[in-house]
């Protein structure tokens, strides 16, 4: 049997790590491999750490673990390194999203047309593009033959940042396609009976595809809105696939749009919260409003605090087992996602739904699997420039990631007046980032709806530049 | 000496007709020529034809002209159609710039981000789209060898919407260009030492080359900018080719905008009065304030009232001379545009600046002339789509137009933070003509800055269709 390095970078985030640790658990053919957890925050790496290693005994699977501080520690040897990192944490995006709101800047300076969502910074995130392009570089040195895995936001920035700079084979995996299961349970259709794909780029892809038993399942949807959407609560704040905003973003632009995507709108749906209500729904109005975004800071709040009593439970418990942890926190879990993800961690039939377990899988062994991925362009959407990263579905085996056949194409009005003017963001971020010329954010803010005038936009970046981590950015965006 | 036929539509424009009768007086390769001045209304019309044989016959030039208010005589056996007409005239803008500003909406729904030329209506002109469609229609059928000259504006829409739905020989002509003159003027360039190049898409170009005597001249300019901008002051409302807004957009795209590209800014240079003030000169705020814009209705006015004078002065005095206009009516017209134009039109030395009669004359004798076009961009600017209409210079001769090769390449920040996204309103506008879908239209505006609400675009787009010469608008638009 092969056996891999797999660096997961960021591995702090003991969510995240735990899923990828349990999917390795239930694909026998990795065992052997080596994990190695880096993460620059010890008391957070040392108890994702312990989990992981007591999950694996438990579990009796044969993996290997490290932990590390170093980021060429999780490089050297590597065969695959996952970034899951996020540079300064929450904390700094929420600094920058108070001042930005301080000068008028609803939901942050980040917040633009067609990039809604409220933790996927491309502008005023220069740590975490300087992060992607020093792993980029260091895999690029250090094992040149290693796959890198962005899993990081912004996985549409980074992704393509990281391939227009570096020669390295580098793939962003994102979640926001499962979304669809919600659409095909809605409309009762067996999910493997559906025909379905999703083209665009990061948070802005769209069901190109959607044929069930040889017929177009576009109508069932059509039925289902003219019948039900009326009925329709989202049960959560990121519950928005079957949204007011997404059904009026499906109207304009003849297909649906998918997972994160239908928080990528234009102003129309997020001026202000009450706007948000209307098209996300009640309570919240919305992941990305100020109610929305709290339930999601607390949540994740939530999980962290248990997460950290956890450990200390088994560090103190050495005779403890994993499938104790429900019944003992079963009642403080279950008002977070904790719950139901040790559940899923906890059942050896069930692998969490990251792709970055079986994409590795495919890789080393073999086996044909169909992903949704983060690759660069080149012609399979060719309206869209080649260097520019795009999200679509492929089939990964030993040769690598082949991109299927986008059939029928995305309809003109998602390319021309959603994509087009979305990679037009993603080029001025890319470029500030690249130049350090910070005319370009200036240029994006003078064009922004929520500008009143000229100071409104120096004052803001002069705050956010003057922020202690932002010395380096302050340093690189003002040198001209 | 080969004749032809050329048609003039919307000839009742005195100003732009004269130009090119002059200009086919100075040309005799052209002499022989038929010209028909097409117009639908008859004082105008008329008021031309007068004008225009006398003048002939003053300066001894071989012309044969006929007058007609049906659009199909024009065209039947022309061998050049030149389109100059305003479908509702001025009227039509003004009446639905005051519906707009009532709703918000300050200079109009078609004042949008990099195309604010105030009469340069892309999404609530559709009866002039149309005419452009029907007069394309009609030359394919009855005149397909002819040339198709696009005069009127949008050019940019308008010639992109005729080169897409029609198979005949179109082009497009603007004089934005001789605002280089000036440049050249301020910077002590001798004009023919110059070796420029500007390109992009009607009022959106730029001056990709510009050197002289083997060096950049954009060092000049550069000189220029630092020790004299500051003492600029406009010469009248359109005199806008040096100032703060333009220079601006200089610094921040790495070349200059030309011609009307100045006006076609961001919001930035355009919020309200005094912005634009800031931006374009006191006292009048560029040619898009509601100053400006008054200044630029009077002067027409002025020159409508002038010209009908005229006309009737010619036509009860048989004997008298075109010569004499200038000392009869020379204190009436100092204050407008007029007797400069009459100088022009008078002097055998000097032709007019409008491309029209030039390009005729090359394309008939096969004369090689430069000249700045708008042609579909078939790879000229690689990173523009083919069928969008490019305003480039070309070469042109009895074999057609031959677009120069454009170098060096316009700056990356002028291609995808300025062409494309006005490119896509472009795409828009045409879209909208061609399906009918007033949603377009709605999302254009949801995307505006200046919407608050859905309800202002909803009122906004009622009352514009409610207009009586927007009945078939309406049907068309509302058709879905």
């Amino acid at each position: 049997m092969p056996s891999v390095k797999i660096g997961i970078i960021g591995a702090g985030s003991a969510v995240f790590s735990l899923r990828l640790v349990s999917d390795l658990c239930k694909t026998p053919a990795l065992y052997g491999s080596l994990v190695t957890l880096m993460d620059i925050d010890e008391e957070r790496l040392e108890a994702v750490y312990i989990l992981a290693k007591r999950y694996v005994e438990e579990v009796g699977a044969e993996l290997k673990f490290e932990k590390t501080k170093n980021l060429e520690d999780a490089i050297i040897d590597a065969d695959f390194v996952i970034n899951t990192a996020m540079v300064g944490g929450h904390t700094y995006l929420e600094k920058v999203r108070q001042i930005s709101e301080k000068y008028g800047y609803y939901r942050g300076i980040d917040a633009q047309e067609f990039n809604m969502v409220s933790d996927y910074y491309t502008f005023s995130n220069y740590n975490q593009l300087k992060y992607f392009v020093e792993i980029a570089k260091k895999i690029e040195k250090l094992s040149p033959n290693a796959w890198y895995l962005q899993a990081a936001n912004p996985v549409f920035e980074g992704t393509t940042l990281v391939t227009r700079t570096s020669s390295i084979k580098a793939v962003g995996f994102c979640h926001g396609h499962l979304a669809l299961k919600e659409v095909f349970d809605t409309l009762g259709l067996e999910h493997n009976k559906v025909d379905w794909q999703v083209a665009g780029v990061n948070h802005g892809i769209w069901l190109n595809r959607f044929i069930y038993e040889g017929k177009s399942a576009y109508e069932k949807l059509n039925t289902w809105i003219e019948e039900n959407s009326h009925n329709w609560k989202p049960l959560h704040p990121f519950n928005d696939q079957l949204s007011s905003a997404a059904i009026d973003m499906y109207k304009f632009h003849g297909v649906l749009p998918v997972g994160d995507t239908v928080r990528n709108a234009s102003w129309r749906y997020h001026k202000n919260l009450e706007t948000k209500k209307k098209w996300y729904g009640e309570p919240w109005g919305g992941a990305d409003s100020e109610i929305g975004w709290k339930w999601y800071q607390e949540t994740l709040g939530k999980i962290t605090d248990i997460t950290k009593k956890i450990a200390k439970f088994l560090i103190e418990n050495p005779k403890a087992k994993f499938s104790d942890i429900k019944e003992i926190f079963g009642q403080e879990a279950k008002d977070n996602e904790l719950l139901q993800e040790m559940e899923k961690i906890l059942d050896p039939e069930q692998k969490s739904e990251e792709q970055h377990i079986p994409f590795v899988e495919s890789i080393v062994t073999g086996k044909k699997e169909r992903f949704v991925v983060n690759i660069p362009n080149r012609r399979i959407i060719p309206a869209v420039e080649n260097d520019v990263v795009v999200e679509v579905p492929a089939i990964v085996d030993s040769e690598g990631i082949h991109p299927e056949k986008i059939e029928p194409m995305l309809p003109e009005r998602v390319i021309k007046y959603y994509l087009k003017p979305r990679i037009m963001r993603m080029e001025m971020a890319v470029e500030t980032f690249l130049t350090g010329d910070i005319d370009i954010i200036k240029e994006l803010l003078y064009r922004d709806p929520r500008t009143q005038n000229d100071g409104q936009v120096e004052k803001v970046l002069e705050e956010i530049l003057s922020l202690p981590e932002n010395e380096e950015m302050r340093k690189h965006y003002l040198k001209k």
